[in-house]
């Protein structure tokens, strides 16, 4: 393997077989192929792609590069849902106990914010003493013992994968759907999971905005699966605005712990149950995914999932009774309301802008090293379409000091637009698609969904760059 | 600076402004921005250009990266010509002395041979004695003294290219049209002169084998010296058959010394006096190229050409006796014919597979690393076009030992091809192209070249990646 000549053919247009894959991440992990060497390599393949036989070796190759959750033992179903990233999306904090309520292992690997989007296990570290960094063999026991654990990337799991994603986040490397699709799928892959969903998220705060690239993207990873046996559902999402109403990581527990007792904003319940429904249709609880919506409001209306988000808590060193107390996570010292600057309909709330606002709150991280204020950050309560008064409140804002509060109110004034007419945003929830094609989503109270009738056409299997 | 958004934007079509060029590579040459940054936006380059403004900030942030050979204090006008890269290519030695014979100055900065094609630097280190790595202090002396220095690039002159080009070869990053002319130019800049004359080398034995390339690669060169006030001229002449009849280091120094002193090959010879015009006129020796040509002539018949190449090899070291007996240069211990196969017109001689044979023989350089042997390589005396009867010499193999003979004729066998009928190969000087335009190339016999007759319209400024 003589490493630029690959590098060559993939910028000429051809392409690299499995055995060299192998070979290339091999000698990446252990330092024989140098940093400059790959992400010359990853650029190429940001403009010339990876045909699905190069995807799968190159997944296939960061998996079989560290250890893997070896959970075969478990009869029970082992369902994660993994969503492509977003604001206000604490989907996870809220499915992840509720399945595993119904009967349901949940083995779920999160990672952190960076840039605009949250990320889940800093939501989950708000909460005081809660652990992430279990080893595999702690998560194993667990997942045995209580169904679930909310756990980062150990070192173990696909460390090839880890030094590769460092260096594409530094190289400007990211955006390539094929390298999306087998970084994500390298590390889900290794949770030993027996079916996988996937949260597609569409419009302006999502990494990926047009829609070719999601259909291309949730197409791949789809693909990965079945090579595996995995069964993959994709759902596509409204990112335009931010989900539910609480931007932050520990204002996102409390709303997170509102939902599991039945109180959260209706988009996030919305989401959270069309996924969820998904995952117990792949862990074969019931004969369709509309099915699964009485069950899933049973187990909140019943308290079994916000207990199960207790065990969880507890389980990994948390201090459970947040969950029937909120006053005990991190709060901001200094809070603001932000005003309607006018009458008329909200006609977008960009969730980058907000996410940025976060950021600019100490609540955000611009790099990997930088130190997080869980407490900080915004709750949204106006939606896209809702008409609001002059001087109405639209939002409030956690900082840390009046500073950070102007800081917050200029993010807000720039990411939320009042407008004489509203603007139709995104279907919350648009399309389903599985193996058997993409359709247009159906919610339980519509007849129940037809699949294939979009065809795979638009996202040849030669992945394309984001336009 | 963010060293990834910077990336993203080339990345995405956008450009880097001239403030961030410096920049960037002020930081890449104090080891600031790591070179698995630097090589995945020379990747991005690849794909997305550079503009006429982008490649000048280039240009100008590696040539003041380092020293320059200033000799603004001489009134002598200093030239010097540079190629693109060929087999056979020793224009330079010839054309070095000739030109400093008629009382012009030639800061002549070369390099080595890599891959197919040979390096002026170890031709001339196959002179016993000669030194090439001159500071740039001594070669402005003895510039001063003699007219000429034959140098190779001191640590010096644009460190920020010496690290880039090292880079590029690593990361498959070489073939980008801006990339090279920015690496050649921030060079031939820092050697002070007041004009410069392109060989523009065309066919499959050139590095660049696609006729927009070609000319986008001259445009640019001509515009960057434009921008800096040095007229440049480039020629396009052909690379599909090697240049003469010598190719191996020390055989293409003995070529030379015949040329010099009349008896080199026609296609040397023409190739030689086409672009010493062209010095010649630039530093305004003549009203016009054509005129330029008897002048030479008179150099060689009176010996005043050698002698100037005896004084060169003096100044740096060498032994000047060489120039009235080459048998003190090395002399491979083993010699052997290659005669026609059979009868037919020589329809091709790949420049591209002779040049491998010499590496086959001992005679170049697969890494920078490779030892190479002065003494082998070939004499090829049929040129495409030739008749050949079956058996009659066509070459001469100079080789180490028997095994390398074999290997060597093996080579040829596959470099020249007969064929019944002649195949009609590239004109060995096609075109001439100034800041006026690109023309076809007319001889001393030919009435006066037009000018501009093509437009630039074939080579956008916005420089394309080889086709």
């Amino acid at each position: 393997m003589i490493v630029p000549r690959l590098i060559e053919r993939k910028r000429d247009g051809g392409r690299i077989n499995p055995a060299e894959w192998h070979e290339l991440i091999r000698a990446y992990t252990t330092g024989d192929v140098p940093d400059y060497q790959m992400s010359a390599l990853l650029m190429a393949i940001f403009f010339k792609g990876l045909d699905g036989e190069e995807m799968y070796a190159l997944t296939d190759a960061m998996l079989t590069s560290g250890d893997v959750l070896d959970l075969s033992h478990i009869a029970t179903p082992r369902l994660d849902k993994h969503s492509t990233g977003g604001v206000g999306d604490k989907v996870s904090l809220v499915i992840a106990p509720l399945i595993a309520s119904l009967g349901v292992a949940v083995p779920m690997m999160s990672g952190r914010g960076l840039g605009h989007t949250g990320g889940t296990l800093d939501k989950l570290e708000s909460i005081p003493g809660f652990k992430t960094d279990l080893s595999l063999d702690r998560a194993r026991k667990q997942i045995e013992e209580i169904g679930c654990a909310l756990i980062g990337q150990t070192g173990e799991i696909a460390p090839a994968d880890r030094k590769l994603y460092a260096l594409r986040d530094t190289s400007a490397t990211v955006e390539a759907v094929p390298l999306i699709a087998a970084s994500i799928m390298s590390k889900k892959l290794a949770e030993g999971l027996t079916g996988l969903v996937l949260d597609i998220k569409r419009g302006s705060g999502s990494f990926i905005t047009d829609e070719k690239s999601e259909i291309a993207l949730a197409r791949a990873m789809i693909d990965l699966g079945a090579r595996r046996n995995v069964p993959v559902v994709a759902l596509f999402t409204a990112m335009d605005r931010p989900l539910g109403c609480a931007c932050g990581n520990s204002l996102e527990v409390i709303e997170s712990i509102d939902a599991l007792r039945g109180n959260g904003p209706h988009d996030l319940i919305r989401v959270t149950f069309a996924l969820g429904a998904e995952m117990l249709y792949l862990a074969n609880k019931v004969q369709k995914p509309a099915d699964a919506w009485p069950l899933m409001r049973n187990a909140i209306d019943s308290g079994q999932a916000l207990a199960k988000f207790g065990e969880i808590i507890e389980a990994q060193g948390g201090d459970r009774r947040v969950i029937d107390d909120t006053s005990m996570l991190p709060i901001a010292s200094t809070r603001g309301d932000y005003l309607a600057p006018r009458a008329g309909y909200v006609a977008r709330v960009s969730p980058r802008i907000v996410g940025h606002g976060i950021i600019a709150l100490g609540g955000g991280r611009r790099t990997m090293d930088d130190h997080i204020d869980p407490s900080v950050g915004f709750v949204i309560t106006a939606k896209p379409g809702d008409y609001v008064e002059k001087g109405e409140r639209v939002a409030t804002i956690h900082a840390r000091d009046d500073k950070h509060l102007a800081a917050g109110r200029a993010a807000l004034a720039e990411a939320i637009e009042i407008d004489d007419s509203p603007l139709p945003p995104l279907d919350l929830i648009s399309h389903r698609m599985s193996t058997r094609g993409r359709d247009k989503w159906k919610g339980p109270g519509d007849k129940a969904a037809a699949v294939a009738d979009i065809d795979y056409e638009d996202s040849e299997i030669i992945l394309p760059p984001p336009a």
